[in-house]
């Protein structure tokens, strides 16, 4: 593990994390970083797209990867074999992460040499969501064998991301998954939300994916 | 939804869940019900589970579901076609069930009516495990497509669970895996841990499950 530090966290002494939040947006505004939160489930696959994400971006931007884990840095490893910058966040037991941590993480990485920060959250569809992280954009990945009746059970999650990944579409056959009704939920929890299915195993859907990121960082380092 | 009831559940007063667990494991153990805390990530299949396994056991025993939900009752529905008691805990945005917000959907249930009783968790492999809910017994649930590293990720989950059902192991051929790795991940986590591979939905290893449940739940009733 020579290439990646393993930063424990600590817990957020601010009273507000809704204001540390916008603080934390306008710093990275000032130093040109994009900052991604990436939440889902646990093994929804957001490692696997995320290093296909960084396959088809890394030649273009500067990228940095915060790994927030309870324990283990298993993630973290898989992530800098690609290449980039990653750092693990390990939060102590706590089940998500709020605006002070995600600095603490951002600190580490330093923005000074990154375009595009990429957060990946705690596995867990509940609090994350509760917990405004002083990101850019909030992105999730739900997959197929989840089931697409997710949107009506995780309301919360749904109604604060600007996208949602269909992640896993490969296995489509062989679960009673309906992409049309999953659409339908997570546009009734949140009309804006882009939604984009995707098979980070195989690649399809990630080219999508990729432009959608690509406009977001190129507004915020342009 | 004329057979669910819907319980908005309260946030604990009691500054001591462990002692309030206790409590309420001893106030169990007196009206000779036997209650399962079922644990597991959003989309691994604990409805499904749930409903096969009041199929194998309804007969037997008098069952009481308790479905706790963020939000919707789509769960208490299924569970309550099945014909037994079901109601629906609101957790009202909560991540997990305490003992005090359990012994609520207990008091509901009204156990003198029931020798087995379920409680199926928020799904979340995080917070559920930090609060005892004063479950004779805690399951969960981890479905194939999640991946058998989760064992590393979520320790605390693993190590207060007495089964752990590999459920989904239908889709095994379409997924990376490796169910030695994971039982040996689980048995690192703890020891102790009975494992049973399951499909809920074709009922493949069911059987062993009803089985280990049926041993408990005569222990409990005697």
């Amino acid at each position: 593990m020579d290439n990646v530090r393993v930063i424990e966290v600590k817990r957020s002494i601010f009273e507000s994390n809704d204001q540390d939040a916008d603080k934390l947006r306008s710093e990275l505004k000032e130093s040109k970083t994009f900052l991604l939160n990436l939440m889902s489930s646990p093994g929804s696959g957001k490692t696997t797209t995320l290093t296909r994400t960084i396959e088809l971006l890394k030649d273009k931007y500067r990228i940095g990867v915060m790994e927030a884990d309870i324990d283990s840095d298993v993630d973290a490893k898989t992530i800098a074999a690609t290449g980039v910058k990653a750092i693990q966040l390990h939060t102590g037991g706590m089940c998500h992460l709020d605006a002070d941590m995600t600095r603490q993480g951002i600190r580490e990485l330093d923005t000074s040499d990154v375009d595009f920060a990429i957060l990946e959250n705690v596995g867990n569809l509940v609090c994350p969501a509760e917990f405004d992280t002083g990101s850019t954009k909030n992105a999730m990945i739900l997959s197929v064998p989840e089931g697409h009746d997710k949107p009506l059970k995780y309301p919360l999650m749904f109604s604060i991301c600007d996208v949602v990944l269909i992640n896993k579409i490969d296995v489509m056959p062989y679960f009673d998954f309906d992409l049309e009704k999953c659409k339908e939920y997570i546009l009734m929890r949140n009309p804006n939300a882009k939604v984009i299915p995707i098979c980070a195993k195989t690649g399809e859907g990630m080219q999508e994916w990729a432009d959608w990121l690509s406009e977001n960082i190129e507004e915020a380092i342009k």
